[in-house]
């Protein structure tokens, strides 16, 4: 139960369920941005959510699962449904299981109207609905929009409603849900678990490799493992209680140790970013060039902050005539070679770096998936070739992956970014290969 | 209840639930595509998922959560939780609530050592238990990895169990699943509503706007909006069967053709999509440059398959030494107006057109959320300027948005897409702005 007095983590773990809400996300037509946002944001705080569940708009639906889950819960966190149309019906639903009232808010209706002011419009009748609020409860604040969010306390249990937009949510959650979640001892303020990333690793040798650590530890370590194209995430954790916290940073080191170059990282870098505090170390630049994956893997580097700092630049092509044009890709390579071959690629990677006066230079080159022109030069779908330029050389790999487009370009991706990766980390351990080969490797 | 030997649609809706299984979707570190995925593959065939519900890895909590899904739904899938390694336990648990024994399946072990061998590899111990399926239930086979789905009918209900991967669950759903769905009855032949997709409309002005026809059809016609950073989709159905597939569809083309220019299209189609039909029709290809949007403008369209016909290729600039290298602005330019800047902007596009050789060529840049360098010219973050460059002229806007740097990232790529859709939908029915200016409109 929570203690609303109390500022130190409660002694048993508090449940926190998300019930999300909207026929969108149950027609696949919404990603359920809200669940990995909300349970990000929590699970960095030392509070694992024990179940998110979507539902439909139907009031029957929502009335339902929201007894069944206050009964359940310490804390519920729902978003969507607070809209201005007519589907939105979430507020007047929750209000009649609380057995609360709504009333209007003329605030909230002031901050309706000046935002819609702000903006030069006016509020049509379905918005002003927006303004009610919980008798006995609060209104959070919406600096991105009309729907403000909903505090509830009531039974020793936290009711907090958000809206479904999340350049509204986001904002909302972390500076306002967050502290007063903490200010209430309902977060920690660590992670509950410690991950380590691992790269170039299949889930289940990589489980076969750690096990003599993990079998040290019993049933005091707690594991658990997460694949992601290419990276393999493991979580270690001791709910019991019977390892500290920095016994398990010392178990998860010596998994680091042991997987050695195909430790990634601890923690959530993305493989980006540990590409990009290698390159920011050692003072290079990157310039990728791509076709099937079409602007991702520049994507990947600029989703890093400050990527100006180390990333020169990208190209995407979808023509032989780009990558002349822009890379300065040889004419007569492309009629020998094809377009989607090895020296393909080391063609562009080196005109990439050329070009954009870079260090290092990625170019990934293939057939994503269905669709795509198929065939030339007898590759089949899902080939790729990526290429490496380096200060000491230039290489190219062949890739085949199975599956569906957007699969076969996030493994491109992953891959070229691992082999960076590796690359970078070799010449700032001293370890980069000694050849200066320029040529093609399959 | 399932009749497993009819061969049309069930006369009451069929309750179907999504069981995703695993910390790493509570904890955020995954996003659930799965409810994307298989809630889009039903909801096109007439089902929409009542529910979705992703809980713990925890055996109790699987096992409670399925119990009451069980007496609950008719059809039920469930993802995750068949991997390789110690934290995979759904199998062992499902069985035990069906009260059914796991068996070992040689078949399936033999198809696992030899996806090994395929790959030069071993399987370790733990990759056997895969190879377990229940006594009175079938194998479903995975064509991209060692984890079979499990297939079962009892009771006049459907468990269908698939494994977390997405490459490996997405075409054992479209190829094995809904076959087997559909040999039940379970699925209907078309969408379950009719869905028209705005741009540049608020949800709640679109609602208003349309309210007037919606008023005609009362409580015969169910309505839902969803908005996505810049598009509005309205979904349209008769949930009590008072209007006809037929009448639904009339009062779709009535609101399309009131909303005019800001109507988009029927279904589901991309805003990009509906730029690469306009492009392909007047034979017309299009280049792009950005920086701020780092690779998400290019791979909008690279994404729309067959994209080389009109897509002539991309620039992700980082700095002004690539703008110059790349798309040819004078630095001069940039100096006078600063990097992100609408005049910056238009040599961006005009550049983009001129390199690649395109007929048109949209341009963003901007700053676009905390960690990107800031103020430069007294920009603040989230300032954004997009260039449109055309046949018959080249436009620059400044756009101005709050929230976090993903958002802000896809409201700029979707305000590019849709100001080039409204030039090309005015260029195709001959109501291309009269002027041919060239110059800067803030």
């Amino acid at each position: 139960m929570v203690s609303s007095s109390s500022s130190r983590p409660v002694s048993r773990p508090v449940r926190y369920e998300l019930l999300t809400l909207g026929d969108e996300l149950l027609l696949g037509l919404t990603a359920n941005g809200h669940l990995t946002f909300i349970g990000a944001q929590l699970g960095r705080r030392g509070v694992m959510l024990q179940r998110n569940v979507t539902i439909t708009d139907e009031a029957d639906a929502i009335e339902r699962q929201f007894r069944e889950s206050w009964a359940a819960a310490d804390v519920i966190i729902t978003t969507g449904g607070l809209g201005p149309t007519c589907d939105d019906r979430t507020r007047e639903v929750l209000a009649t299981v609380l057995g609360q009232k709504l009333v209007f808010d003329p605030a909230t209706e002031k901050a309706i109207v000046e935002r819609f002011v702000q903006f030069g419009r006016t509020p049509t009748a379905n918005n002003l609905k927006q303004a009610y609020r919980f008798e006995r409860g609060e209104v959070i604040p919406n600096a991105n929009g009309t729907a403000p969010g909903l505090w509830v306390e009531q039974g020793g249990k936290v009711l907090c409603m958000l809206p479904g937009p999340p350049n509204e949510l986001q904002p909302m959650f972390t500076e306002q849900v967050i502290p007063r979640l903490a200010a209430r001892g309902l977060l920690l303020e660590r992670e509950a678990y410690v991950q380590i990333r691992s790269a170039g690793v299949g889930e289940s040798l990589l489980e076969t490799k750690l096990q003599p650590i993990f079998d040290r530890h019993g049933d005091a370590l707690s594991i658990a493992f997460c694949a992601h194209q290419g990276q393999v995430d493991c979580r270690l954790s001791s709910p019991s209680g019977k390892l500290s916290h920095a016994e398990i940073e010392s178990v998860a080191a010596e998994c680091a140790r042991l997987l050695g170059e195909d430790f990634l990282c601890y923690g959530h870098d993305s493989m980006a970013k540990v590409c990009a505090d290698l390159l920011r170390a050692q003072e290079k630049k990157l310039a990728v060039a791509e076709t099937a994956t079409g602007g991702l893997l520049a994507n990947a580097f600029t989703a890093v902050g400050g990527a100006c700092k180390f990333f020169a630049g990208g190209v995407v092509c979808c023509s032989n005539d780009a990558k002349m044009q822009l890379l300065d890709v040889p004419e007569c390579l492309l009629l020998q070679h094809g377009a989607v071959s090895a020296e393909g690629a080391v063609a562009m990677a080196t005109g990439a770096a050329e070009t954009l006066g870079a260090d290092y230079a990625l170019a990934v080159t293939g057939f994503a998936g269905a669709g795509a022109a198929e065939g030339a030069g007898g590759n089949p779908v899902g080939t790729m070739y990526i290429a490496l330029h380096a200060p000491h050389g230039v290489w190219s790999k062949k890739l085949s992956y199975p599956g569906p487009r957007g699969t076969v370009k996030l493994r491109a991706v992953n891959a070229a970014l691992d082999w960076l990766r590796r690359e970078l980390y070799r010449a700032q351990t001293g370890q980069a290969l000694p050849e200066r080969r320029s040529g093609v490797m399959q």
